[in-house]
């Protein structure tokens, strides 16, 4: 009965099955599931949720740290068991269900959900559903591949499910940092200055009484998709790494950077492979995801320490990290997403933060959410909680896509996730934007010269031209700003409008 | 030579003529100056240098705490002086040569412009002019009735100017708590855990050897435009105050809620006016302007500490301050903004944020700073810095304005500060809509039904309806979503869009 990994007597005879678990979970029922970008989510307790029949129109809540990996999300869509789901997503068929209305989403910043629950601003959780290594004698967790919002769905919920995922080694423990915010009006600062700096426990404390279920599983994280670099991707670092050489060159920076983060997504870790072929030495990440970047970055002796939330490798790098996980174990720190992203940490250690948007205007807002306005991608995620306080704020995106169907820098995006305000530089293949002290009409030249392809910059600038004979700050033609995307939807290219206009 | 108010023997020398000290100033120069929304601007030198002969064309880019007074903004623009301005203005001169394009305005987060100088994301600057009380004997420097940027003017400016303000008693010694943000990467914790919560010195430090000039003044700052309490602002204060109450009722704040912020504008002053016919006492605030309502709370003995960035309040209150200073002193603290406005500390605290909106949408997407999408109104100031990071952001807007020609609630801003992300509530006279914990689809029926207007009521019902048979995470009909903001520039009203429609 794996006695090494249930060492808390009184929890022994709590195993049961997945069935029987998910059984717990009745209508309207507020749920807490480990999970962040895919690892250490619930592989067999929501698994068999998704398995009861369906028509029971369960319409659960469900909080996660972020995307869930196991086609679960669309598993639960599919079954109509989900009413609401937070914070993040990035599932095909969940996406579906959201954009029709089926699944209400409520798109969060990653930092924020334990605040709001802490805080009672969200509805009290009824059962956390939490993928451990390893359950201690005194009832304590060691968690495996995430921390997310597992610490604080465990203190705050009513009762806990347990699953023990034996595909993890026990030696994981000792990579997290659990530290828990403390309440208003008596909260101290968040003693991190350093991305090493551990201030908290390598467990999760646990109230053994609310554990209703321990499961069994051994099904290992989903693999994460990695693209290899490409012409596109490779273009795009070789502008970003000659920007970061040259503010080391103006003295700005120093060879080791500051902390970098990298956000989600294909784009960000081609990007970060770039780095290993660079200058800089002894290079530190303060992020939300490690990738696979960041072990050949490590590997490759570029970067000494990582800090994130969890780690989302390809099955290749998941292997390699745990058949060394003595040389990678003084490496890395997994942190709750409170932390990881936390407004005061990232501010206060001048994060770097490289990430992608799905497309920017000319003024330099930029979206990471929205399709044409209305259809969600994924969310928001971290993106905003590293923008804003990042000491560098860099976007990336392709400069068109679909083949040139699309451009990915538009007249005014339809959806703003990142205002102006919290944008310094936008990265596309063709060039880099450097905004620092630029007024909006500066920022478009700048984006436009540098940024468009070549087939919509003539259109851009033609928009921009005759939008400033109006005036204003941020000079528009409300009219036509909406254009690109009507034409998009209508016809399936952005390149029909400009065909017509030509 | 008022030696009580300059006690450096080395600076007695000093002393020059305004219009000498605005002769320094030369073409292309990078200035800062002191003044945040009116309070301790430069009254001497920046008057000076505007009267100037017109002509010389000398294309300074001037860099502020916030807005400044005396109507100063307006006369440099108008004399052709300046080319860029940063971080914020309320000028209605200056704002018609921005909006014309003749001069660049860069809209900051007020918390950031002192970390972008220090990180060098800034040009350098060449001068900074400084209001102070009093100079002490090593240099060092009394500030007077704002800290806004000039404890960072001071110390990274090539050259320094100072003003002394004779009208300013030398008795206001002690309400400055100087601090200043260490270099990456060895940034420590802000160390504030309390409103009250000191952390630096009463005086900026100086190194004498950078001054050119001092220059003597006794003008007192530009009394602030108080607006009285009306219906509007009043039903506002009253939705605002109940909501409170009931948040207190259900536990999840004490009597003393969490400290508060208010914005500048005549209905956060009035808003903040309701709170003295309220149950809750002991309150503090976390600010970024002290308007006339603190001190009218402070007397009523609601109110029993406040920090800030500044005091801008009207004549009447200006002198009940200054006549009454020992009993005001140990109840306010002005702050840096880099401090009054930081996000780690506004967080930390659990700010609750209440900020005015020029207009917001139905999925709760607030634009603070511009008319119609393009021209600006003020700038972003410190709403972003609060409304991020607040325990609770709250915006507050009457329903319509200009009789009923605008509605402040529209199907899309066309101008996005902050994201439905960084809003919690959203009040007008009408209602209250709380939005804690809704998807954008329930957030919009929540607005609309207890936010908007009676008139525009069905219309923006019918918009909302017909786009989420569109379908989407946040439906939009790209075709018709500025429809609103087209009919009023070309009709004068909104309400013309209605008509035609019914
Ligand atoms: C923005 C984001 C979706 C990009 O991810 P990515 O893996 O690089 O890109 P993807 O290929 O998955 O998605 C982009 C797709 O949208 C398409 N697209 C972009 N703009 C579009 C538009 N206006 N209309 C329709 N489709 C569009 C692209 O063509 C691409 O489709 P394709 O893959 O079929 O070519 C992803 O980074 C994200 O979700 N970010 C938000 C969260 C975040 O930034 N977190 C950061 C902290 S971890
Ligand atoms: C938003 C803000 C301008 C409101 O200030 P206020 O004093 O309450 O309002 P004002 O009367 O000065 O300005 C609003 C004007 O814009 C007009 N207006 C609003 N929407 C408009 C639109 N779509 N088109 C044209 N005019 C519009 C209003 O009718 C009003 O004009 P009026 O005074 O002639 O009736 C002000 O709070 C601000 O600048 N905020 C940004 C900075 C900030 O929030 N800082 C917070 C931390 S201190």
């Amino acid at each position: 009965m794996h006695k090494n990994r249930i060492q808390c007597p009184d929890l022994l005879g709590k195993v049961i099955s997945a069935q029987e678990a998910a059984n717990f979970i009745t209508k309207g029922m507020v749920i807490g599931t480990s999970g962040f970008t895919k690892a250490a989510d619930s592989k067999a307790v929501l698994q068999a949720l998704a398995d009861r029949t369906l028509n029971e129109n369960l319409a659960i809540t469900l909080l996660s740290g972020a995307s869930l990996g196991h086609d679960i999300d669309g598993h639960l869509a599919e079954n109509n068991i989900l009413a609401k789901r937070m914070p993040f997503q990035s599932d095909p068929v969940l996406r579906k269900h959201i954009n029709s209305g089926e699944v209400l989403f409520i798109d969060q910043h990653l930092s924020e959900t334990a605040e709001l629950i802490d805080n009672k601003h969200l509805p009290e959780i009824d059962i956390a559903i939490v993928e451990v290594a390893k359950i201690n004698e005194d009832g304590s967790l060691v968690l495996t591949t995430s921390v997310g919002n597992s610490a604080t769905f465990i203190a705050r919920a009513k009762k806990v499910i347990l699953e023990v995922n034996l595909s993890i080694p026990t030696s994981i423990q000792g990579i997290h940092d659990i530290y828990y915010l403390q309440e208003h009006p008596i909260r101290t600062a968040i003693p991190i200055t350093e991305s090493h700096t551990r201030i908290g426990t390598d467990f999760v404390p646990l109230d053994i009484s609310k554990v209703i279920g321990v499961v069994f599983t051994d099904l290992p994280d989903s693999p994460a998709l990695v693209a290899l670099p490409d012409e596109k991707t490779k273009a795009i670092a070789k502008h970003l790494i000659d920007f970061l050489q040259n503010e080391v060159k103006a003295g700005r920076l120093s060879k080791n950077l500051l902390p970098l983060q990298a956000g989600i997504g294909k784009i960000a870790n081609a990007i970060l492979e770039g780095f290993i072929e660079s200058d800089f030495s002894d290079l530190t990440m303060y992020s939300e995801v490690l990738q696979d970047s960041t072990f050949d970055l490590i590997d490759a002796g570029k970067v000494s320490f990582a800090s994130a939330s969890s780690i989302t490798v390809s099955a290749e790098c998941y292997e390699r990290i745990f058949n060394n996980f003595d040389f990678y174990r003084d490496k890395i720190l997994l942190r709750p997403q409170a932390i990881s992203n936390a407004a005061e940490v990232i501010r206060r250690l001048g994060v770097i933060a490289i990430n992608t948007a799905i497309d920017c205007d000319i003024y330099g807002n930029v979206n990471s959410t929205h399709l044409c306005g209305s259809k969600i991608m994924n969310g928001i995620g971290g993106s905003g909680d590293f923008a804003r306080n990042a000491y560098l704020s860099i976007f990336v995106t392709p400069s068109i896509s679909k083949e040139d169907r699309i451009s990915h820098i538009v007249p005014m995006v339809a959806h703003v996730d990142h205002s102006e305000h919290d944008v310094d530089i936008i990265v596309t293949e063709h060039g880099l934007a450097d905004l620092r002290g630029l007024a909006p009409t500066e920022r478009a030249i700048e984006i436009i010269e540098n940024c468009s392809h070549p087939i919509y910059k003539p259109h851009l600038k033609d928009y921009f031209q005759r939008a400033c004979e109006n005036g204003g700050q941020t000079p528009h033609l409300l009219k036509e700003a909406f254009d690109w995307y009507i034409q998009y939807m209508e016809t399936g290219s952005m390149q029909a409008l400009v065909e017509i206009e030509a």
